[in-house]
């Protein structure tokens, strides 16, 4: 590592003119500010950044403590949204990723708040109910696609209603009125929002409401998918197209479908939720869905952080994109 | 946050005392020591660990730069292997995405420099050969399911012979003497080790090697895995089980292998590699394979870091373990 003394030596000045320079303090003549900088450039001489956060008390570094993200593949991209805006601004992220334990979790605040960081961004991998540490409680913070139930902290979550309609609609407008839902875990904030927004949309088509055709996929697994195509493929007037609360479901449904004979998505349109790549992609056919906005919720965390004086926002509510492919 | 100062007070000592007792330092009385420690309990004081940084000129922090892995699910675990034991080292990790930008990479070197890390983890989402960015060649390094051309640094790999061979062998054990092989892109060293190893486990029980029997998946994808499945089982005598080289390859076999009319594992057997979850534990049946050694690697690459004097080591290769499921 090249010191700031070398760097005041091939400059010829003193060390605290070169310091004045790194810091942009005033008090130096341009023609030696540029000197300075001709020697930072050459030596490549790097600040010291633990150097700079003491004098500026400051420590430029956000921590994100996520649950399950960093190993399910839709939701690390909370992670690299929140980093590209981070490093945009300078600002460096400490990811700690706790597994659920609440053990890690407590090691990951303890890391974070000796590390003084700017503020917390608290993540999980399923938009749901969480409680949040006292020990963090004090610090800025913000809750990506979870929320507190005292409804102190600001969270944003995807917008599960619009993401249940938009899915509906397409099937709609595709022609289908009996739309079969296989949704999410009875009770959760997912399965709650998509089926308003499934309803809303057969509401506006004048279509009816028929409970028989929504079942709960209470494992969100590939089997349950599988099992529940086979209980509404036959029943007397069966759906011509499938909504899937996740896109394990869906490939639980393909497996069902093709064994009952049906083509997808000639004989049975199928759309997923989640845009789990791997699953996804790579289905045959492969499979139309509803994306989570992962992405952007770290992005807007990362954002709500950087404004000191932002208005306080109970809950803001990303959209779900449609992603077209071959299933419907 | 609680204060030095507050603790000082609270346990009726002075600053200096307060310092001395939190920084192990000697020439406090034991049962001042007690006093102090006790007010730091009660008070929930945490030291800054950026002041203590600067005092033992350790930064604590261990930098990993990562390309895809934070969105490959199954190599992701290099990251959990890497943070558990850096943690129970108090040693934070800083972790960047890269995206294999190069740009990216740049800023994620010049924030850990400027963090003074102690040490780098370089790592990526498959085992190849890597360019080390000259900025970082100076550094503590160890690079984790890759290598660089120069040998210079330390690396720690999947041993993908032992897994070709061991994979191979369970087939052979199951009674199987043709068995298809459908290896990942030519050229890549999990697709020449691990045709070794099959070669190996077929020369160890006797069973000639037929070239017939092996073809490349060139996109590693589910659509190549599919398409090679046809050619091998069109043959006039097809291989009577299936090695594939990754799981995604499996998923494209069995779709072509229930189109075709065959059982898995009663007519084919079918084993994968890789173990990524969303596949191999949801296809049915679930699927045996490989399981990549990403935690164990993490963790050794910190293990290594953490050794100050630890003896010079070119590549390190750990076991591929094979995960039962049902389709062998």
């Amino acid at each position: 590592m090249v010191s700031i003394k070398e760097v005041a030596e091939k400059a010829g000045v003193s060390l605290k003119t070169v310091s004045r320079v790194i810091n942009n303090e005033p008090g130096v003549k341009e023609s030696t500010r540029q000197l300075v900088l001709r020697s930072v450039a050459e030596l490549g001489y790097l600040p010291h950044a633990g150097a700079r956060d003491m004098r500026t008390r400051r420590s430029q570094i956000i921590g994100l403590i996520t649950d399950e993200i960093a190993t399910t593949p839709f939701a690390v991209n909370i992670i690299k949204g929140a980093q590209d805006l981070a490093w945009a601004h300078n600002k460096i992220l400490l990811i700690a990723n706790t597994d659920g334990d609440k053990q890690k979790e407590d090691v990951a605040i303890r890391l974070m708040l000796e590390r003084r960081v700017e503020g917390i961004i608290y993540a999980t991998w399923f938009h749901r109910a969480v409680e949040i540490p006292d020990s963090i409680r004090g610090q800025p913070l913000v809750l990506v696609d979870c929320y507190s139930d005292d409804d102190l902290f600001p969270s944003v979550v995807p917008d599960e209603v619009q993401g249940g309609r938009d899915a509906t609609e397409v099937l709609i407008e595709k022609g289908h009125r009996r739309i079969g839902f296989i949704n999410l875990t009875s009770g959760v904030p997912a399965a709650i929002g998509r089926l308003q927004g499934y309803r809303e949309a057969l509401g506006a088509h004048g279509i009816p409401f028929d409970p028989t055709l929504v079942l709960n996929n209470e494992s969100g697994q590939t089997d349950g998918g599988y099992e529940q195509v086979y209980i509404l493929m036959s029943q007397p007037n069966p759906p011509s197209a499938l909504f899937c609360g996740n896109d394990r479901t869906a490939m639980g449904a393909y497996q069902a479908l093709k064994e009952l004979g049906f083509r997808i998505p000639q004989d049975v349109a199928v759309i997923g939720f989640d845009n789990q790549e791997v699953i996804a992609a790579y289905l045959r056919p492969s499979l139309s869905t509803m994306a989570l906005p992962h992405y952007e919720m770290g992005q807007w965390a990362v954002q709500y952080l950087l404004e000191q004086n932002n208005e306080w926002r109970k809950q803001e509510k990303l959209k779900c994109p449609y992603i077209v492919r071959e299933s419907a």
